[in-house]
């Protein structure tokens, strides 16, 4: 008897939950369509070195590689399409308008699931913004994402924006003790504005720079850019970034984006982020249904510097997200009966 | 400096090139939910054993396989999704109604390429009909196909049909001695008449089948089918087939599917169908644009014995194929201004 098992840690999406996915990718990619994104095929492998160039030591570690047969070469099978758009931008200018506007869809693959049920191959629909920095760029990607969100029935998903040089600018003014940094990034994903306030009385820096540190604590919710703004002046290296995510909002607001929440105290888990990032969270998604961020550093490594903003939607926690919607809708239609 | 590279034999498509198949393949499965089709998402990798199960061993020596390094399992990079959703209609009777009516969509890879400039990641767009047989089912793939291509431009497409079964019966029933039924092949793929001719003297066969060999020579263009029949009355076992694909076009043909042409001396590269087979030809592509068919073994090697039909459009060759057209016609346009 066969077994018909899939490789350790993958699964099948029922029918039902892969047709919503696929309609959903298909939305999106119309919605990414009006913004003037044109869509990438990717290719399934990419050469390990290519990958390692887009991602840091520890995704690395995710990344399922092998020795191809044929040829002797290491490869990869995409652990993320970002850093495989990089490379086409690099690699092609002659076929891409400056700046490039491009979209993808597709499955990522990672060797083991990165947590305890997290599945090990997602499904994404993102756009990347190439070669295009400043603050009219940086509103265009959280316009396309707003604009997203809604046309695929999830106007109900909150964005929440941060930057991802204004907490590691804080950190680095306190002047930290050897080993107290990682106490302190483990203090700050807890929030937990006791511990940071510890670490910075034992800290070296300016006294204004440590007093600042556990404010970091509370860079979120109602009020949270007067706060930031009062933490920028006491350490100005913190000042830029804020700059950047304040003019973004400005302009994303002007383009009819609503509000968006405001996170400043964010560390962990950025990435190749050099400037403002951005999530979508909707309630029934087990993670952000969409994330993304500037990254102006990526394509350098690469050979071809230059700016560079765009966001991915997990396609999966979206979907889960607009079960629940309907569930929901499902469930009161019945109620009323 | 990096090497911006891709492994070898595979290739980024340019971004225009890209768009369109992606247009292409979005256009598709709007036709194919229009025929009640759903879309499933299948996982990149299969364990190697599933994979085998699906394919002749020809077919295997063409797949990318390899060790994943934390589990040990052998597992393979997908080849061909028909498989996949083999095991799929095995493994997940709850969750599929049957007869089940499954689209899909993405890239399948293999080890090297095929032939000589054939790329090794193949983009393919298809439909499987699981747990329905006979002459309606058969109608619907090539009623779903026409539709398909004349909804994306291809409505100049040609459809040629034959049968996996009717050349088969042929060469067996001539009785031919050992080391010819290769030569047959070799003939029959050129239709050489003569060639069948000299190894039906050979045979061992009545004389009525041995006189029918050369005839498959001949059984495509005008006439092939009264043709066809001729030698279904020498050879018994060929009227089963013949009935069956004549059954199919008489019922497509009141669907409205137009002309299709009949090509009853294939015998290669058939894989695993065992009934009618089809495909769909355009000016300007490198291969079919489209091609599928009967196969009433695959399912029950999953352990879930069925009867089943589809096809796939590859994405390329049919992008080809359109960008071919929409070259002339700009083109024609040009010269008449």
């Amino acid at each position: 008897m066969l077994d018909l098992s899939l490789p350790l840690g993958l699964r099948d999406l029922t029918p039902d939950h892969s047709a919503h996915l696929a309609e959903l990718s298909a939305r999106l990619q119309e919605v990414f369509r009006t913004f003037r994104y044109r869509r990438v095929l990717l290719p399934t492998l990419e050469r390990l070195e290519v990958v390692e160039r887009g991602l840091s030591p520890a995704a690395l570690a995710g990344v399922l590689k092998f020795v191809e047969p044929g040829s002797g070469e290491v490869v990869a099978i995409r652990p993320d399409i970002t850093p495989q758009i990089a490379r086409l931008y690099a690699a092609r200018p002659d076929a891409l308008p400056d700046p490039a506007r491009l979209c993808y869809d597709g499955p990522v693959l990672r060797a083991r699931e990165a947590r305890a049920g997290r599945p090990r191959e997602v499904y994404q629909a993102g756009v990347e913004l190439l070669g295009a920095g400043g603050p009219a760029a940086d509103a265009e990607a959280l316009v396309v994402l707003r604009r997203a969100l809604d046309r695929v029935g999830l106007s109900h998903a909150v964005l929440e924006a941060g930057h991802a040089r204004f907490a590691e600018a804080v950190l680095s003014a306190a002047g930290l003790r050897a080993g107290a940094r990682e106490r302190a990034m483990d203090a700050l994903s807890r929030k937990d504005e006791a511990a940071l306030g510890a670490l910075a009385r034992e800290a070296r820096g300016p006294s204004r720079s440590r007093e600042a540190l556990p404010a970091l604590a509370t860079l979120y919710g109602e009020g949270a850019l007067a706060r930031a703004r009062r933490v920028a002046r006491a350490v100005p290296a913190a000042g830029g970034p804020l700059g950047e995510l304040e003019s973004a909002l400005r302009l994303a607001r002007r383009r009819g984006v609503g509000a968006v929440d405001v996170d400043l105290g964010e560390v962990r888990g950025l990435g190749y982020y050099t400037g403002i990032t951005f999530a979508g969270y909707a309630p029934g998604a087990g993670s952000a249904v969409a994330s993304g961020g500037r990254y102006d550093g990526l394509l350098a490594r690469f050979g071809r510097p230059g700016p560079a903003i765009g966001f991915a939607v997990d396609l999966e926690f979206a979907t889960q997200a607009l079960e629940r919607r309907s569930g929901r809708r499902a469930a009161a239609g019945g109620a009323r009966r």
